[in-house]
């Protein structure tokens, strides 16, 4: 079990992120199994860890491919050579289009847009070469964010799609990014069916224009046990390979949290403790996103403790009544707040190993790296 | 003036930092003026902008040096050859003390403590050569996140710096972060009044001990116009360079806003436009920081309209009525959120010249970079 006084961890430079090897594999296994269970294909969300390792993890667990949310994610798990690429968010600009048009000459990709303007513009940024680029319908399940609202949009988009060499249709989209973090289960369970009804209208119309949709992508971490009773063809869940503070709040149906555990800390050192009843550490808004409930798990810090931040390089940690601070300089893991963004935050990962052993893990494609 | 379209952005990947350059020369020439003045000294902070450009700007319009939060940033700045580096951050752990020592061999430092263990500590890995050691008390004046409550216990400490070889006692610091921020000018200026006071009783204690302090650190954008009146001999400001939509809130005694302008901008592609009255850009909660107000300045969007965040890689931007979205693929640019964690989340700025020319600094020091 992770702990912070593991020798191994005593030369990291804190604040550092922290994998538990054993728990993350764990979490993999879990997801691979109910994905076999159910039936389903996996194209794990690499937005969440921006890892070419954790990728490769996935596939070796039977995933089809990976999901990636900017074309420099994508560009990263092209050069590690993992297979079933697929980008989840719309490109609606030169630049990005350039790139993608450079990975798919010799990468199969997966692309989806919301705008016939999206399949004018990628059509004129492919070259002759390469394979037939897949391209799906991404679809507005009720985020606002973006996607296509009717369904005879949808149809038309697919026309457009059909009628562009080098790229074919292959399916829908539709990521419900507001239920993947409902707390209550039966609330996320119907919010997640509302989903799945918007979808099989889409499918329906396609259908009758004489489509098929071989792909039907979408769900999380929060929704995905709902998910397999869906129109989905696979699941592009993310966050269960760390679970985080947001995550472990979330029930499931029958009671009980989500079936995986957590894997990802914030590795701090504690910087003062002047003040009866609490003490700093040197892990703020630079080193935990900050949209997300704060740590609820201290490993090092009496039990009931609470975090709240302090500025960009401290959080303050209150201790319940009768408790000492820990000594200046010793170690703490904070589970993360919200693990997407907690990653990102970070240069690498420090992967402890059951023998206690550290490997790092970059992390790839942030902004302007 | 920037503006979202000018040809030399249009090759920039979004999301990306853009800084006008202009608009920061004049916030560095009016906090200049300003220190000029009052005849106080700066020592602008470096963890706003985590750059060596910016740091020597700041050295070249008369500040005696620059304040870092974290040993990897003294590290850039020592390694970019700025002068009058100072540590605001207790330092308490062996591998920061370890890499600390090392710059100390070759550069001149300031840092400050705020318990016994850590002038043990310290005294313990330097080594006996290299210049001495400025050592500042840090002083808890009402953050609760670090630094000494009781004056009694600053005397103890600067007894405790005097008697460690290679170090030297060299004053106090006060950063009251609670304060810089309360947007109501008068609020603000009755809580750094009640700063000052807490450090002039800090003071006192040390006068009636036979120790004077050189140096009086602390204060910020938010109070500096107070805090010439007070007892510091420099100003530790930070955000004035930048401003953003955190700082652009804050009033001023006799009304109006800070004398400082927006510098600093987040450029987004406009990437999806299917729901009236409103469109989604690829800025979300990786590209501008979440602890701040949302962005109250969006160049290429209608006036009045509002910003709200989209998960990772999306921000959805409401209309006032009456507009249409603007085209797929056009760029906005939009005012940070809070511009420290912000800049945090980006490889480097683009700096744009008054004849539109674009030029690349890095942000240094991010961890695990």
């Amino acid at each position: 079990m992770l702990a912070p006084d593991l020798p191994a961890l005593r030369g990291i430079e804190t604040p550092a992120l922290v994998l538990d090897r054993a728990a993350l594999m764990r979490n993999l296994a879990a997801m691979a199994e109910s994905a076999t269970v159910n039936r389903i294909a996996l194209r794990p969300h690499a937005k969440t860890h921006k890892s070419a390792e954790i990728a490769r993890l996935q596939v070796e667990a039977g995933a089809i491919g990976i999901c990636c949310a900017t074309v420099a994610e994508i560009e990263a798990m092209a050069a590690a050579g993992l297979p079933g690429l697929m980008l989840t968010t719309p490109v609606s600009d030169a630049p990005k289009l350039a790139r993608l048009a450079a990975i798919a000459r010799g990468t199969a990709l997966a692309l989806v847009v919301d705008h016939p303007d999206q399949v004018t513009m990628l059509g004129a940024h492919l070259g002759g070469d390469g394979p037939p680029l897949q391209v799906l319908v991404d679809i507005d399940v009720g985020q606002r964010r973006t996607g296509v609202c009717a369904p005879p949009d949808t149809v038309a988009l697919a026309r457009a799609i059909a009628a562009t060499p080098r790229v074919t249709f292959a399916g829908i989209q539709g990521f419900a990014g507001h239920v993947q973090h409902m707390v209550d289960a039966d609330e996320r369970k119907i919010a997640a069916a509302g989903v799945a009804a918007a979808l099989h209208a889409h499918l329906a119309a396609l259908r009758a224009a004489g489509f098929s949709a071989e792909i039907v992508t979408g769900s999380g971490t929060g929704a995905c046990a709902f998910d397999t009773q869906g129109p989905y063809t696979e699941l592009q869940v993310g966050s269960y390979v760390f679970m985080d503070a947001d995550y472990g709040r979330l029930g499931r149906t029958g009671g009980g949290p989500l079936p995986y555990e957590p894997s990802l800390f914030v590795l701090a050192t504690v910087t003062s403790i002047n003040r009866d009843g609490e003490f700093t550490v040197d892990a703020g808004v630079k080193a935990l996103a900050f949209n997300g409930p704060p740590p609820t798990l201290m490993l090092g810090a009496p039990e009931g403790s609470t975090y709240r931040f302090g500025g960009d390089e401290h959080g303050m940690i209150t201790m319940p009544p009768g408790h000492a601070a820990p000594a200046l300089g010793s170690r703490i893991l904070l589970l993360t707040t919200h693990c997407d963004p907690t990653v990102n935050l970070h240069g690498r990962y420090h992967v402890v190993d059951v023998d206690g052993r550290v490997t790092r893990w970059p992390v790839l494609g942030r902004y302007g790296s």
